[in-house]
């Protein structure tokens, strides 16, 4: 982990723990917000996507790097190649956020969309395997890598850091999960640290809780549908191999949300915390607001990771304007 | 300014200098954004007010705070009233934002509303101070007071060791200025810093430039109107006569820019950085991205102060909605 904190100098920011005496007060206990979506390309994927890019060796990347993705890791992957020098070519579903496809575009990335509710996503990623120096290209996969967890546990030894200066040694962090690479990457940055008052749960939306159903199973589940919600970012269908063998020893249990509850928590974001949070940058703070009784009584803070905000402005004025009551 | 700093220690927070590819590209030169919308109570005035207020012995602020405002100074002098359990009154603008005034009230100031079209604002203020122990009350200037522009400094303190640590040594720094106590701290910090390469210039909406053109005649001008911008915390008449001294020594010249642009600036803060940023404190970046022509082609940057989110959710949609073209 610290050769992939070193790497990260110069790219990745170190981002602030923001608390607000209002949303504090409106959610009856301490809420401390880890605003990650002010991170470079507007989420942590960039931690994951440079840790394991710029371990590279120069032959490797200039065959290029593949990566599938439904638009954070591709926004990431995008910049760190661009950075890096090396051509990206990203697997991307077609409903994606335009300012996610915009942003991949920009950076330089070539995009091959897929249909989320029907063509194969993995399908689309061979072909672009048997293409043009495809076999060669590095593949840069969104979460199940140790050099990827790596980059996103910077997430946890800052929030560690930060934690302690603000005095919540006993707090539950909420962190949402896809396939786990930030959350897992955040338990361990917080058993490194020492930090044994802090304990990650993984928040998902309703319905798309495989986390959550795996750890009460021991096993891992698979969710039932692959889309159906707003949280765009994190519908992947069932924990990462690796992730999971992280999650299981070391996350609490698995929290879930509706996407009002969501929508909500994104209105009091910008509201209380001036920040641009998308539908699955929010669940954390929405489980923050709406999952306490779930939470631990005796904790003296409940710190929620604000993990992108990679949403479009129309989307983000709409959804907020029908949110249910937020602070 | 280092007492201040110190007393500033658990009430105001570090906020990041963020930088986005994107924007920068757009805006044609590097840009750096000082986030100080993340401040506590959501803009930068709480710095001041905290300075302020926390110089005072509790024998004075037992007879009370009176303070006038259009919103921002009101959240701080209330938030830090209440921190010091010292009783606060406040005569706000009618008009002022429904977030602005709701949020003082949380923080638990009694507001007493005038028009700002017709009524004098200073008569209401009077009557305060004629009333329960309001002779013996503190009165906390928005911004012509030595105290409050000790607070503000924090901004450019940090500023100067943030925009060393990008490698921006050579930059101008955009200043929003309505009374301007922000703009003259910063000022006086960058000088402390020995920031040579770093200088302020300030930057009003068009109509309310009595900055720019007291710099440009050496002497201070009034603005012939008080209302009229969706600029609201910004509609100051004319410089303050203690920030004057300041900034006709060290401000370069001034810069203005129409409603319009400082929308698309709202746009641009929530779409690339991820920011709420209300329109009076989105005028700096306004000036950033439209007012290239007039920046020192010569500097490696430029850093906008983001000064302020405090914005209602709708009028934030309706203002980026409507607003021209933005990166």
């Amino acid at each position: 982990m610290e050769a992939a904190a070193r790497r990260l100098n110069g790219v990745a920011v170190e981002t602030p723990l923001l608390e607000d005496p209002l949303l504090s007060r409106a959610a009856g206990r301490r809420v401390l917000v880890k605003a990650e979506c002010l991170q470079r390309t507007g989420s942590f994927k960039i931690r994951g996507a440079w840790a394991r890019l710029s371990a590279e060796p120069p032959e490797r990347l200039a065959a290029g790097v593949l990566a599938v993705s439904s638009g954070n890791h591709a926004q990431a992957v995008a910049y760190a190649s661009a950075r890096l020098g090396a051509r990206a070519r990203i697997v991307m579903p077609a409903d994606a956020p335009a300012m996610k496809r915009d942003a991949a575009a920009a950076y330089g990335a070539e995009l091959v969309f897929y249909d989320r509710a029907g063509q194969d996503r993995d399908a689309a990623l061979e072909r672009l395997r048997a293409g043009d120096r495809g076999e060669a290209a590095v593949f840069a996969h969104p979460f199940d890598d140790p050099l990827v967890i790596a980059g996103q546990a910077g997430v946890g030894r800052e929030l560690a850091r930060q934690a302690r200066a603000l005095g919540a040694t006993r707090a539950e962090v909420l962190v949402c999960a896809g396939g786990g690479g930030l959350a897992s990457g955040v338990a361990l940055a917080l058993e490194a640290a020492g930090a044994d008052g802090l304990r990650v749960r993984p928040v998902e939306p309703d319905g798309f809780d495989d986390w959550r159903r795996s750890l009460a199973a021991g096993a891992r589940q698979t969710n039932p549908r692959a889309h159906g919600s707003i949280c765009d970012a994190i519908l992947t269908p069932t924990p990462g191999a690796m992730t999971w063998r992280i999650g299981r020893r070391l996350f609490g249990g698995g929290l879930a949300v509706s996407d009002d509850e969501a929508a909500a928590a994104m209105a009091a974001a910008a509201r209380r915390l001036k920040l641009v949070v998308e539908p699955g940058g929010a669940v954390a703070l929405a489980a923050a607001l709406f999952r306490g009784a779930e939470l631990d009584p005796a904790a003296d803070a409940v710190i929620a990771v604000a993990t992108g905000g990679n949403v479009d402005p129309e989307t983000h004025a709409r959804l907020i304007a029908a949110a249910p009551t937020a602070p």
